[in-house]
């Protein structure tokens, strides 16, 4: 295949700059490592029916009794007053989560893919390193611009989001034509750190690593930085994330 | 110092996300490595009175006119209609500049300064790797909170103002208590690139590299990514850059 034919990649690190991006005839990846997307995976992983992401916890309670689901939702890294359960992955044991349908409400990941939804995107999956190779896998299959968009925190720029986007480009760049310098510095990135993720994200300061190790959650990281550990493909359709492949 | 009297570091990649850092007392370093902050540090070590930044052709001429100063700015990388020269830094030499005022339009440079003085900045000055130590000097001595803003293309954001911002924080870290992923972002690239940064920018596909290359432009790059070629420290007073040190 030439290079011309190539279909487009671009990395959007902020929702603030989504509005740069063309999202026509585009794959949307919503990236929100720390957890969201994570926990997404794993839950879809565990057998969990779908995931309805919500805007507020308001909105969390109201669909939750509406349709008998969990709720579950995280502000300031705590469980959301009025909701069941966290953003952990590791709530949501097979045993627990089988046939369920999970409402979840996020500060930054749900934003986003609402934002993404408002700009006419037609296909919108979610990514994380515990779904890499299953994210990795579906862009190259499906031959499609693609759009890597961080969920960052509170429209700043976060380091385990553009390290995602580093990886996937790490595995696909040869498949796309990336003239986007967004993308470069995520793959840079992801090059300096990719020993050791923990490692490079405990070092560096990061923000997320700090916030959350405050209330012990070191363990989560770990998981959340370990590729292909949930390896399946959550793409969003009427309102639902559902696992359209197991890989 | 402890480092909790530090003053603050943090680095701003695109003019899109400066509304979400705060600009009161702190120093504002605007990043438009390529070309404007380059041109402005050399048009000044080579004497230039001052440069008057402006955001419209229109404006520019204006200006020029009613104080009879040279007028110069480029759209798309060619000296725009009805301007008499270019952003090229080696338009600028001791003998055509010396002394002489320069009315300057750049499509983001400009942009991202105003956006600073209308959140309230109370000093701004402009950085490039021509003035790299002139920048990190004052930034050590004034120890006040900085904000490096990169002027980015479009509000997209770009490796050379990135790796500018890498630069200064490689250089002046211990001075800073600097908890922002994007600043750790921003040094990890410089870290990856410094060896030899116009290899980087050719191998990465920088956005500008492309653009400026097309219009045969690599000597620019070259000297624009070259550190303490025109060690001044231009700061921003009453309208105007100014030279206010030599180092």
């Amino acid at each position: 295949m030439s290079k011309s034919t190539k279909p487009t990649l671009f990395t959007c690190l902020s929702p603030a700059l989504l509005k740069l991006y063309d999202l026509n005839k585009t794959v949307v990846v919503i990236i929100d490592v720390l957890r969201a997307t994570s926990t997404i995976a794993t839950a879809l992983q565990n057998g969990a029916k779908a995931i309805i992401p919500v805007d507020s916890v308001a909105e969390c309670i109201r669909i939750g009794k509406q349709i008998d689901a969990i709720t579950a939702g995280e502000r300031d890294g705590q469980v959301a007053e009025g909701l069941e359960y966290g953003n952990s992955p590791f709530e949501y044991p097979e045993t627990f989560i089988k046939g369920k349908t999970l409402v979840l409400t996020t500060t930054n990941g749900t934003k986003l893919l609402h934002m993404a939804l408002d700009k006419g995107a037609p296909e919108i999956i979610t990514g994380s390193f515990p779904n890499l190779s299953a994210v990795c896998t579906h862009l190259i299959k499906r031959n499609k611009n693609v759009v890597l968009a961080c969920a960052a925190w509170k429209d700043k720029i976060n380091i385990e989001d553009s390290l995602f986007a580093g990886a996937v480009i790490n595995n696909i760049q040869e498949h796309f034509s990336i003239q986007c310098d967004s993308s470069q510095i995520a793959q840079t990135l992801y090059h300096a750190a990719n020993n050791d993720l923990f490692e490079f994200m405990k070092q560096h300061n990061a923000s997320h690593y700090h916030r959350l190790t405050n209330f012990g959650l070191e363990k989560d990281i770990r998981y959340c930085l370990t590729p292909d550990v949930a390896n399946v493909l959550p793409l969003y359709k009427e309102g639902k994330l559902i696992c359209s492949g197991i890989y």
